[in-house]
């Protein structure tokens, strides 16, 4: 993997270990298996919130922005710090390891366990982080303790998982890849070409079209992540054992009326967009539970244009995200948005275009991971439930190309993508317990 | 007045005139009485509509743009080129005179006679350029021939009627007058301070608070417009006597529920702010009758926040437009629309705040300029009848300081603030000879 100058430089170290707060006592062994430094666990997670947190105390950490090298560079540090070694592939997935267990390994397909660590705009600080750090504990750990393991263990940082130039950007280049051509394409949500950005972080087009990796080049993956809704918190359910992510749906739909002044147009016979996309978007709700108990729709974008308040707006549009734990269902469920924003549209004499994205599959999880799961939570006297994954992660992908599972732990309300994200501490560790048994059992 | 050294400098001369075009016979006299040059009327508007035209044939001419500015050089240029003096008042606003005509009229207040020509974004070539130019040719027509009048005739262009930075912009500044400390607070629409982009066009905040007219300064003012709406086509109608411009309010309406992961947050039990927002607005439409047939309510701009499309909104916030002839009618449609905000917001568990700006109240036109327009349209031999405006204007400023009319001519299909705006060329001829007559009436 060749390594990137200023993704992976070494930056300034800033240690951060306060003792005792944790609420979960650290073992090294016995009948509970070996586990994670809590307290270590999360003076990590307390030091990276630092990095691009705003006023609201949200965290504004897109991928490749400044507070995103900046918590890049502390990481790769605080990694090198516990003796672990670091190498960063061409698109910047942060790829760590210790040497000292990797000895006479070297013919073993690794297990890797990972996260991210980008973030959506004022985001929470849990989501993409708790995986991260808890990888790089579980890896600490091993080799802490050095732990006599049949294959090597990475503690693995995925590129821009939240999509800010392409859809779970870092590990779609280990799986699928991309073409240079592909990549000059690609546009930031601040309208900024990821080329120029790359290229200003140290990156190289040809080095990040390099990355896939070749079948079998992974043994097994699990990522630890926060649900990211109210499910396990509701039930008191400790540990959720992910079965599978759901398909992922999504595009924009226009609706082009007639501009006109919003003064002198009468009330009657007005073709306005924006009236015809607002009854298009009350439709929509009651449209998910058509294909699915499980099934959402979601309308985060909206936008008028020529968008000025004494303009009748020529055209309005909609973006719109919907899933279920069916590829079929989210099929059918596009087919009954489409088909609404046509009806709404001819009602109010307006033309419609809608812009799908191809519809991500649904991701079953291999049940020889969830296995590994369950009997590490058991082990740990952990409660633990079956539960879907709602949100896209790397390990959809990851799961293209070995054995993969998710442990997820609780969301307080089920708040997330936001700075009200939150996860109690002794869930934290919790879910660093078991996703590190979990890693030994995939390793033994 | 002071002059802006920029927003007042000479600039290149296009010259610009084909003859004939017009459609309608230029006569100096007889029954008819005084008109207009049509053909070079006519030349002038298809030169304005060069400055800032986009690819999609609108017209993009914020005010203080550079297609603004350099619209303004070729005005002067073209005011001087006829003998004309021009004079720039301190927010900018441009009042052109013919000496020769003012001699030994040094204590008679002036009438006035204007309009604008910055335009909304992606406009149309008639709203507020009709006006203008139709002045400027008026006041030509008698410098050509020395025309013995009782008073000065002068031709005005008004700063940014469009509201960039503030309603009725320069109007507002001559009969309501701005502090330097409220110049200093106004934003426009791309978010750029008034303080800097006008410091970069020239412009001093200090004479731009000093442009207020004394009561008494104006004799009589009148305004030719286009009328922005279907009602002098639909009923063949040649020109439109204003009886009065209708009351206008606004404000933003800001529902706040609670963001959430679009994936993983089950339908039920969702706060979704933009679900909330589209259907207060497929309720306002249904609002506006309830006031009154005239009553007109419009939604131009909405959008969510954060603005992510795997983010549930917390915000959404809707831009609301809403008009009568009736100052009181008003009233009433702002207290609706806001009851109803509530109402939605309460039932989607989102909180509201409404921020109204105060209602521009309905200002009626005077009777003896409006008895002016339709004697001067009669002698001309055209149609005229009486019609409220829908549209603010600068006149219903310039009304609280002296007697205003409005004369409007037909738009085709009623459009306006878009590429489609238009007037055919003997409506606009007719127009500017109706306003010539009633110049030469006001001024007698």
């Amino acid at each position: 993997m060749a390594a990137l100058p200023r993704l992976g430089r070494r930056g300034g170290l800033h240690r951060s270990r306060e003792g005792g707060s944790s609420g979960v006592e650290v073992t090294d062994g016995g009948e509970r298996g070996l586990t994670v430094d809590g307290d270590r666990l999360v003076a990590d997670l307390e030091r990276l919130a630092e990095f691009g947190v705003n006023e609201a105390g949200g965290i504004d950490r897109t991928s490749f922005s400044a507070a995103d090298l900046a918590a890049r560079q502390w990481l790769i540090a605080r990694c090198e710090e516990a003796g672990l070694e670091v190498a960063v592939d061409g698109i910047g997935n942060i790829v760590v390891s210790s040497p000292d267990l990797e000895a006479g390994l070297a013919d073993q397909a690794p297990v890797w366990t990972g996260s991210h660590i980008d973030a959506v705009p004022n985001g929470g600080r849990f989501d993409g982080p708790l995986g991260s750090l808890a990888a790089i504990e579980c890896l600490r750990r091993l080799h802490e303790e050095r732990v006599p393991l049949a294959r090597p263990v990475r503690a693995v940082v995925y590129t821009d998982e939240e999509g800010n130039y392409a859809h779970l950007f870092g590990s779609s280049a280990l799986t699928r890849g991309f073409s240079v051509a592909e990549l000059s394409n690609l546009v930031g949500r601040d309208g900024d070409r990821f080329a120029d950005t790359f290229a200003a972080s140290g990156g190289d087009l040809d080095a990040a079209a390099e990355v896939r990796l070749a079948p079998g080049a992974l043994h097994a993956t699990v990522e630890l992540h926060i649900e990211q809704g109210p499910l396990l918190e509701r039930q008191g359910i400790q540990i959720g054992v992910v079965t599978g992510i759901v398909a992922i749906g999504g595009g924009a739909v226009r609706f082009t009326g007639q501009a006109d002044h919003a003064g002198t147009t009468p009330m009657i016979g007005r073709r306005d967009s924006v009236v015809a996309a607002a009854e298009f978007i009350t439709l929509l709700p009651a449209l998910a539970p058509r294909v699915g108990p499980a099934a959402v729709v979601t309308t985060g974008i909206v936008r008028a244009e020529p968008g000025g308040s004494n303009v009748i707006a020529e055209a309005a549009e909609v973006v719109v995200d919907y899933r279920d734990p069916s590829t079929d269902n989210a099929r059918e469920l596009e087919a009954l948005i489409a088909a609404v924003a046509d009806e709404v549209a001819s009602r109010h004499g307006s033309r419609v275009e809608t812009h799908w994205e191809d519809i991500v599959p649904a991701a079953p999880l291999h049940s020889e991971v969830r296995d590994a799961i369950r009997a590490s939570a058991e082990q740990l006297g952990y409660s633990s439930v079956d539960i879907a994954s709602g949100a896209g992660h790397d390990s959809q992908n990851l799961a293209t190309l070995a054995p993969t599972g998710m442990i997820f732990v609780p969301s307080t309300g089920g708040r997330s993508h936001s700075p009200a994200e939150h996860t109690p501490w002794p869930d934290v560790v919790r879910g660093a317990d078991t996703l590190l048994g979990t890693v030994i059992r995939l390793a033994s």
